[in-house]
């Protein structure tokens, strides 16, 4: 029943790449607590990078400044 | 001055039951809490099926197989 | 397959409000959108009134200044 | 280590506009908690009209009556 | 620079294993996307069986039922 | 109208900082996008240092470790 919501920037990631984090955060929850795969589920959350901060600037900044 | 936030498969929800989701969920929170719409919030976030997933595959694969 | 998370200031909301809100959200988006209820899930998170702003001010002063 | 999301509506906020509110947010959490800007994450979500109720209706009904 | 946050029932998991979560997910992302473990943030939440809802009832309501 | 949302770990944040968080984010969205103070949300979580993870580790971990 675990609810799990990954936020990543808009990079490309391919129909296969979120499948296999689908699939893998939903084992690691089955592994670790026991919890059941049918009722897991897993929503991305893809940010285009003028939307996402981190130290204080947008990510399309620190890109373009090589950092 | 509660705040809600409804996720979705983005299927095609049009506005007018968007709009109803928004003034049902509203109500809800009136009728059972007594919370006072004016300053009840919601949230719809309409999500691509490659990026929801459920028993450990995406809704994309899910539907593929008829599941 | 839709995910709703309520969020409401921690005022005593009763075991029973909150199974109403639970019926209440599900019914609401199996009549709106044909949402299957078996797998929709809601979360209600209870906020103390020191946590929650609004109009730049928390719940608590807002409370205490009779607003 | 702090984690804000911001939600407004889709309403062509700037680029530079976005970045003033990942500084100005990234700098209150400095100056009110010590919190470290390397790590203070900020992400913002723009929602559409049609996704964003208050009052029981959406945003794009709400303007369209000049609320 | 991913932002994960799992949300899961209140049932005694140990910290032990909320470690586990916290070191797989973080192996994951770097795993299937590249990302940086040094920026991974992840964010447990507990919640009460009553505030968790599924097929419209309460965890706890359904546990009561054997359900 | 906006919603904030605001994650810090839970290290005794006092009832003045969190108003200041409040009061400061709100002003904040005015000054950048001319945001309705009256309408603006803003929810604070603060999170227990075992249900929080960077760089792969929780940050009681991290901590007892001198990081």
């Amino acid at each position: 029943m675990p609810y799990v919501n990954i936020k990543i920037t808009r990079d490309g990631a391919s129909r296969e790449q979120k499948a296999e984090l689908i699939a893998g955060v939903t084992e690691l929850l089955q592994r670790v607590l026991n919890k059941n795969p049918a009722t897991t589920v897993v929503v991305i959350d893809e940010v285009d990078t003028d939307n996402w901060g981190i130290g204080g600037e947008s990510v399309t900044t620190r890109r373009a400044g090589g950092r």
